[in-house]
């Protein structure tokens, strides 16, 4: 029977999905619509490693032991302190006849999961190294993709560090390229990974871009390597300062929030114009300050939530990084 | 000087808007470009009301104490844990010679703020009675509201306690109307009064809707009524049993969320097909649980924050109340 969202695999509690599970079943046999992956390495998630960095006084050692620890109890890289996870490297094993990949993939496709590995069932048989800088580990292992688990074949033609950073936050140039207009005004709140691809893309969509950071070299650069076509240096936190140079910049039709600190909501709002749109990708956004904020100002405006996932999400965001080596110096440089 | 957004209000913290205040000053003197109003009563939002009197036990004089407590130390019935207001009824006092409804509103005229409480200023005197049904305080107080702040008057073809009710929810509606497409099939989750006044402008569009709600009078009553084509017994916290009646039904091009209760994020997204859409209006929903929630399981949905204005939002959804004797009806058995 089709079970897309991997519930076979939830051992408890009982009527919940995967990652809202306590433990999940890594165990072999492979369903009919699931797809084995020999695992390579796990990407942990930035709190996750934090806190077991902590946890561990800083020792490799025992960061693999709690690793190895967790993924024992739970059948899944899921910490229970952080609730947290992260993403995986690795090859594919075993596809089954009715996964949706079945025709795409073959055994030692080297691919990333897209979906959180606190979702993915897993055992491990070895940790040989943790890297604590880039927050890796080594592994040997087997992961679980159910149908609706995303996956991306990591490109050749990239390093590996660079397509990782991409694929992480590959949702934001997708949405983009949907909402953003020829002609458009677009301004993106934050000169990060994900502003720089949602700039990159405004752009090749044929808008008008400003980059909006509060450390002046970032939208600069974004705008020197011709990514964007004007820079904003500004708090975003402070919707009054926001409003203030939006107004003398005149308010924008589309506004991209990929700040990362809370209480942007209001300043993305007051720099629309009427009848706009805000495109929220910040995870640090607040639903009822962005509903209220937006009614509060009698501001009629669309407010969207950044869907993480959208289809052909990963091929875009790897072939707008392709076609650009701005964005591929800058993201290897941040690697 | 012009401050359309009352920042002259905001006691602390210094340099944020109204609303993200944690204390606003609602004393006299008016500004030039403000107005007062005599309140008579405050219609608490669900999700506020709902917390408030579990937090009392039910108890009315406990809601009173806990409501008369936060708006003596805000400024604002801006309910700390929830986040969320309502908006309130009364009688013009003064209006401000610079106000934009200096010429179009006098002294005694009768009208409703269509603004958040979470951003109005506000004394109160009085608590004289609480309707727990209505989510309602009948009170004596003053409030202010600014130069942007929307109202509406007080229709006097519609009982006032159904004209209140409507005004309260109004957004929904006219988010409704932009978004159901003729032939859509439509879930509205939670038979509430946002979610019938939803129900009826999603039919009203020619969409096909389903009313969801855990409470089986509620839906059926609506398809009683003639306001929803479906009826959909389900609690909408558990995703697999939403999914499960969702699938023998047919997934939705267009969900609605007007549940009035935490986790409904992903039973909303696993009842809407691949491609289509989700409007949050419950205040309770989690930006976090939507956006990856979505991403977990790989939808490619829009998901969008309900913002509580549009333009016209207010005369549309009396409008709709006005054609339609079923919505007179059921709003006026909640008053």
């Amino acid at each position: 029977m089709a079970d897309p969202y991997g519930l076979r695999r939830v051992v408890r509690p009982r009527g919940v999905l995967p990652q809202q599970a306590e433990v999940l079943d890594p165990a072999l046999p492979l369903g009919a619509d699931e797809l084995s992956v020999v695992v390579e390495s796990l990407n942990i998630d930035a709190a996750s490693f934090r806190q077991l960095a902590q946890e561990a006084g800083g020792d490799a050692a025992r960061i693999a032991a709690r690793v190895s620890g967790i993924v024992r109890a739970r059948g899944k890289m899921h910490n229970p302190v952080t609730g947290s996870g992260g993403m995986l490297i690795g090859r594919v094993a075993e596809v089954g006849p009715e996964h949706p990949a079945s025709t795409e993939l073959r055994p030692g496709d080297r691919i990333a999961t897209l979906v959180s590995l606190t979702l993915t069932p897993l055992t491990l048989d070895e940790i040989a190294r943790v890297h604590p800088r880039s927050e890796r580990l080594d592994v040997r292992g087997r992961a679980i993709l159910f149908a609706t688990g995303l996956w991306a074949r990591l490109p050749d033609d990239l390093p590996e560090s660079v397509a990782l950073a991409v694929l992480d936050v590959c949702g934001a140039p997708a949405w983009v390229a949907r909402l953003a207009q020829p002609g458009q005004r677009v301004l993106v709140i934050g000169a990060g990974k994900s502003g720089s691809l949602a700039c990159a893309q405004a752009r090749k969509n044929g808008a008008h871009v400003t980059a909006l950071d509060y450390r002046p070299e970032m939208p600069r650069m974004l705008v020197h390597e011709g990514l964007a076509d004007a820079a904003m240096v500004v708090d975003a936190t402070q919707p009054l300062e926001v409003l203030e140079r939006a107004r003398a910049a005149g308010l924008f039709d589309l506004v991209v929030n990929c700040a990362s600190v809370p209480g942007t909501e209001m300043g993305s709002v007051l720099a629309t114009r009427e009848g706009g749109e805000v495109l929220f990708f910040s995870m640090a956004t607040s639903f009822t300050a962005a509903a209220l904020g937006a009614e509060g100002i009698g501001k009629d405006v669309r407010l969207t939530i950044g869907n993480g996932y959208a289809r052909g999400h990963a091929e875009l965001a790897l072939d707008l990084v392709r076609s650009n080596p701005a964005l591929q110096r800058l993201f290897a440089s941040r690697g």
